[in-house]
């Protein structure tokens, strides 16, 4: 249990994983890659950031929600693993920011998730990543992250 | 022949594969997986659905739409698979969704996409899913939506 | 070294492989695919495109721009192979242009980038495709492509 004893040591607690409330499933695998859905800042059943960065949303608010779209990913990867030990690579984040059209920041929010899980998984943890803005997200999150993982084949 | 059956029994009538105008294909494989090319609502050569929700188009449009895409995600499969029982599993959607900077449903409209998947797959039809808003999209489209599908090995 | 002799054909110089600035790395590979990160129009460490087309920038500026996107895509993965011929197959671009929201050929900017795939790589350079507007990008970049590349097993 090498990451949960990391994720102690960081004194990170993993939320209860998001359940979808729709027709689609929080991760499906394809050989040895795990496709995880889009997750948004809910943490334990409650939005916690919602509203547009550079109006509504402060940049550290907006790396706030990105460290929680992050735990949300390893929150369902562990509930459809059992352990997240079989997580072998994190190989892509493509991360979406919640802003108004000045806002030309949101590699600056997202890489507080990818720094997150360069913390909790060290090198496996450095990921290719794609990060744009948007006018608008489902029930206005201020961030979506999505990621492929590589498990243990 | 079972996933033709099952269009039949849904009254389900596949569009012709739409063609791309430009230069890309339609799909392409890697292993057992095949990435598809985002889809919008094009109806046998037709735009049908084009326009923002929120304003110049309602929820029940754009679900529509959405459900137009996955027909054409499926026609293009099709035809390059010849069967589309060769299908083991819809692994991944990606939609984006034309609004207003307010309309915070984009996860309700590719809902019906993922229904109608469920629909005609069965459990193989159901997927990981990321949704966003975008404020336009290629010939003003109301929807487009990607997939990503695995193929029995 | 057939691509490289390619590109001299094409006169066309690689631009030096953009470094990240942040934490996350240019490309990860998972079985023979290699996800390329999103990549803006830097050229040699200066972003050569910013600003939304539809008004700030032309569509023949977007294009170029798309141009060299791919061109950066090309460059890390070299950075990464070593030998471009590793390369089996473009399976997949991902492209995010930066426009107001009444700017519908998001397409045919991508489509520039799409056609420089297609003379550098041949049949192998023809791909799956997303295209999509977004209100605002990194840095204010014009337009930002990621890739999924098949490397030869």
């Amino acid at each position: 249990m090498i990451i949960e004893q990391k994720l102690k040591e960081l004194q990170i607690v993993l939320p209860e994983a998001p359940k979808p409330a729709a027709m689609y499933i929080p991760v499906k695998q394809i050989g040895n890659a795990l496709f995880v859905s889009g997750q948004i800042p809910f943490r334990n059943g409650e939005l916690v950031y919602s509203g547009k960065v550079g109006s509504e949303r402060s940049l550290e608010e907006a790396q706030d929600a990105a460290e929680i779209c992050v735990l949300n990913i390893i929150a369902v990867a562990k509930e459809y693993l059992g352990n997240l030990d079989k997580i072998k690579n994190v190989t892509k984040l493509q991360g979406f920011v919640n802003s108004e059209a000045t806002f030309n920041k949101a590699h600056i929010v997202v890489n507080a998730a990818s720094k997150l899980l360069y913390e909790i998984f060290g090198e496996a943890g450095r990921h290719a990543r794609t990060v744009v803005c948007t006018n608008e997200l489902p029930l206005d999150a201020t961030v979506e992250i999505e990621a492929i993982i590589e498990l243990i084949g």
